[in-house]
């Protein structure tokens, strides 16, 4: 099949290259080695405190979790997308196009507004990982329009996404002073609202006539679940991942880990409840199970305690499920909402959840219960004067601040995303990889590709 | 599909919510942060004794081995049981389901019996490790059962086999003093043993109705193959996760690694000489190149050196395939043991291996071996009074607990579990995810679950 | 189907015995724990100097990067390979088998060029590490000649080609004191050169009898994507397992990063380019996108910067499109080289832009840019005898020896694997599993094994 209207020949390759070289020419004016992994700073550094030596590189405290982050955006949002009978190529491979150009452009923003250095951004593992949750919140976007977007799409929204992604974040964590370690609102509140109106804007009355591609088959289910485990399995290095050292980044990895063990049997539970004949829906399983790591992204850090974190957890797997069963379907009848991978359940509702659980946390935060561990986790927490109402909020206002961003610049982006000039599929080819990709089998020709549905298809002959 | 008899609606969810309420309550009456992870103790700590700097939190000694045993109870287990045709949404699915609870479970049990101080149970990154370790010992015996037992009968025996685990983790390393840092006794004989009499007792006579499903197609090997991978290449993790810092937790690494890479070779060398035709059998590349892991998983902290772990992986790799081969169909014929997953071959016979090849390490250890490393292997090594011999058989004794354990508690919770009332799968309906999940392209309803034989066929219907 | 010319009953138990036992017989001879692995010296050494904390030992700064490296060794190059539709247990089981015989092979030979302490070879995370290495660049010639060789040939194979390897590495890192920290030369142009010969060696005229195995279905392309995703994202744990502590390591990781991230977007903008309905090819996207690794694989530990990263990533990726496009049909047609997964695009073409750029940014170094530090990259760099340009003719003279050493080797490896001894596939039968594994389904008799005998053989049926 091959559709003028959808070729990308030209859009994709001038796109990607006019991108990568402003990337270049703004990396080679802008950036620069951070006093970590500068080979004169760092040893300038070391031979004169005599208190740095190499095992204080933070590459040793952070590098570990920064794999796991990176295993996240990739094979977890990326797998977790390949549900789709006939979207598995373009599920793992737009992430990985769309992921790749957002670190980059994450880089560069982030350093913008809150890694400036006599006009120099200065770069290291930290900022790795900052620029890897940034592109986790495009992600999240992405799993609201999937299978409804061409690459050229999902790249202008990332370009306008990663930045308003740098400006929220600058409000909070810089002028507010919020914490959000694990970006509850920062990430994933921001990345579902985000998303949930671009494809608002982008709604399709006729998407129905795709609706036979728009389902899962056996063996992307559990293609699917290699996305979902690795989400699950490193979300407490997702949420710790820069805190700071010591006892800050240990504590939110373990209550991370009790959240979401709490979640997954909550999930289980709601799934076979909700179904007339007790059985478990894999989409539950797959998304809601991770709401957990989801809602404490923004107290994970603080003492929540392993109980707190069970009971938010099961919490987040309960609204999660039930959003799957009652709300998403009211969301597209009602609301024009078509959200492909359900983002209002797993980001979106527990995000928000996770920046309640965050400004009530701390409220009630005190020196009694931090001792000299509360500057550690609240930057302005001197005991004398700690002032916890205030600072929860400060989070409080994060909150609204985060929903509103995410509103507006989801309408704006949206707007943009609407002009027919990016090769967007029709409605009757969605959730279809044949149309920007070799799929392999197509070229015989004796097969129409709205007639075949799945590599999976031909395996009737067989019986 | 729906029977009456395995509708888990209200089984599952009520097992689900009242577990994890229990927990909950459970963690916070009795669950602290250890020194490492509370902010109060860690910072309090930091200032006076002025030697505990950040990079000393056990985090970072310990947290990259943790998530590499986290990956091996989600991914290894999870995808090594997908090698079933129509089971592969079950394997994960349940596999993380009980493992969730387990780990849940688990803490409060081995705090219980080891890690309680003034009536609190302190968690840190050490008790999540050992919470998976748990955990494995009871996805070990899930692949003895794997196929013929509802959600609700796995997490019932979830419940028995942490609690005995804890206890008889308490006996070997407590009261007799034993080493069994990779848990060849603790984790992979008492979780063989205990699922193999689980399985006897279940003993269904007429399994051969599910016969057609009880193997695998193409694509669900390759899917097992990843369990496989993951399993070995994080082998070395898992055994040194919580051996001392320093010398013991590198050493054990390495001894693992080069166990691991002989036990390939030897499985790969008597798969392809047991088979007429010379064909290796996925089966054994899948389980037996694994038994190497379990066989030095109690010698492995010790001076086994490089060529000792050889020769243990290679003899272990070798008994592996001759058990698959030669042991597994008698096991079923004579001795009424169907064992899905063969895990006596991988988790059984290599245990037992491995305990003894610990006792007769330990008893050939010196101080002229180990130095002043003596005591930090062996908790009691001071050189003045060490004992080797009797230190070896204390080792000795450790097995024959363990077996005595495993045998007993496999006994009382098989017939636990043989009661009526958990929604066990019919004999003829074993190995078949339809049972208990949303399948996709089930909904059609024109055809019977039981006339379907690979999860592909049901597609055509759909399309 | 059962050919006695390519039955492995005897030949691949005979071969895999003889070389464990040899294996296990020269560990026994050769091999001591290092300091950081033995419990003597490690103890000793620390009760004395009071300088070595637990935390000191290799482990804690090497071990994560070294379970990085392993990952893409195993599942990496594994799953990589597994595009083709009918050679999947192949592609990972005898990338497997190869690898775990290699990483001991390697441990022996690069100790006995470079890590002999008093006729010892001592062992430790560092020693892995290399042995990983050295087992990748194996790995990378099995790709040449993937789907037309026996597992007896590989491990031949592997043989000859880890000798060479060491002998290679040790000219160029002790003779020539060049810099390779990620193996643009020593592995990628090494292993690429290599396979590439030995798979000319043994052209197949008649190759085409197997064509139509020799392409990928749906759902394999997914499982490569796997492999890709892995190799990826660790990359940069990759280059930056062996460099120095500190600085070095952690900006080899991030350059590695950036590299990669514009290497990406190359690739999908010149795979779209080539393609006449602009549709992208999962071949590129599954390798070209990972030139960008193999392009720092000698720079990246230097003071590249990211800008300069960046270029090379944006290069790499485009001449490795390119020549899957336009060089790989050329190379059979013309060269009669038989490139199955085209690694001359990915390893080959790479490896050589990463030697240039080595050499280049070598020849640029200065004490200006690099401070104290540059004696930590460039071994022999005290600033008052540095002299760049000659470091620069070394990293080029490096290049050179190693084109000579794969040119040669390949050329005596592939005659030895010439001898029709091996049980290697005929003709007809290339690319295909059935061969040396037993395949699901095929014991039901009702088909022949070269008529379809998997889901995946339905397939043919389509082309």
């Amino acid at each position: 099949m091959s559709l003028a209207a959808t070729n990308m020949r030209l859009r994709l390759p001038l796109l990607c290259i006019i991108l990568e070289v402003i990337l270049i020419i703004l990396f080679g004016t802008l950036v620069e080695y951070n006093v970590d992994t500068d080979a004169k700073l760092w040893n300038a550094n070391k031979n004169q405190s005599a208190t740095r030596h190499d095992y204080e590189n933070e590459f040793y405290y952070r590098y570990p979790s920064f794999q796991d982050v990176h295993v996240m955006i990739f094979v977890g949002f990326g797998f977790l997308m390949t549900f789709l009978q006939r979207y598995g190529f373009s599920s793992v491979g737009f992430n990985f196009l769309i992921a790749a150009f957002s670190l980059q452009w994450a880089t560069l923003m982030q350093g913008f507004f809150h890694g400036m250095h006599h006009g120099k951004i200065h770069v290291g593992v930290t900022s790795m990982i900052n620029a890897d949750f940034c592109t986790g919140s495009v992600l999240i976007s992405f799993g609201a329009v999937l299978g409804k977007t061409s690459p050229v799409q999902l790249l202008v929204m990332a370009i306008f996404e990663v930045t308003l992604f740098a400006v929220n974040e600058f409000i909070l964590l810089t002028i507010l002073g919020a914490n959000d370690a694990g970006g509850s609102m920062t990430i994933h509140t921001f990345g579902a609202y985000f998303g949930l109106v671009v494809t608002r804007v982008l709604y399709r009355p006729n998407l129905d006539k795709s609706k036979h591609r728009n389902s899962s088959v056996y063996h992307s289910d559990l293609f699917a679940m290699i996305g979902t485990i690795y989400l699950w399995m490193f979300w407490p290095s997702f949420n710790s991942a820069i805190t700071n050292y010591g006892d800050p980044q240990h504590r939110t990895a373990m209550n991370t880990y009790y959240s979401l063990a709490s979640c997954t049997l909550a999930t289980f539970a709601f799934s076979a409840l909700v179904n007339p004949e007790g059985k478990l829906d894999m989409v539950h399983i797959q998304n809601a199970a991770l709401a957990g790591g989801v809602a404490v992204g923004t107290a994970g850090e603080m003492m929540l305690t392993p109980f707190g974190s069970m009971i938010v957890g099961f919490l987040a797997g309960t609204i999660s499920v039930l959003g799957y069963k009652y709300l998403t379907p009211v969301l597209e009848s009602k609301l024009k909402i078509q959200d492909t991978c359900g983002i209002h359940n797993l980001h979106g509702m527990p995000g928000v959840l996770g920046a309640v659980v965050g400004a009530v946390t701390s409220a009630l935060a005190s020196p009694a219960v931090y001792g000299n561990g509360l500057q550690r986790v609240f930057a302005d927490g001197e005991p004398g004067e700690w002032n916890a109402q205030s600072r929860g909020g400060f989070q409080a206002i994060s909150l609204v601040v985060t929903l509103g961003m995410a509103l507006i610049g989801g309408l704006v982006t949206g707007f943009i995303l609407k002009l027919p000039i990016y090769g967007a599929p029709p409605d009757t080819h969605c959730f279809e990889d044949g149309l920007y990709w070799e799929v392999p089998g197509e070229e015989e020709g004796h097969h129409e590709l709205n007639e075949v549905a799945t590599p999976n298809e031909t395996e009737k002959l067989n019986s």
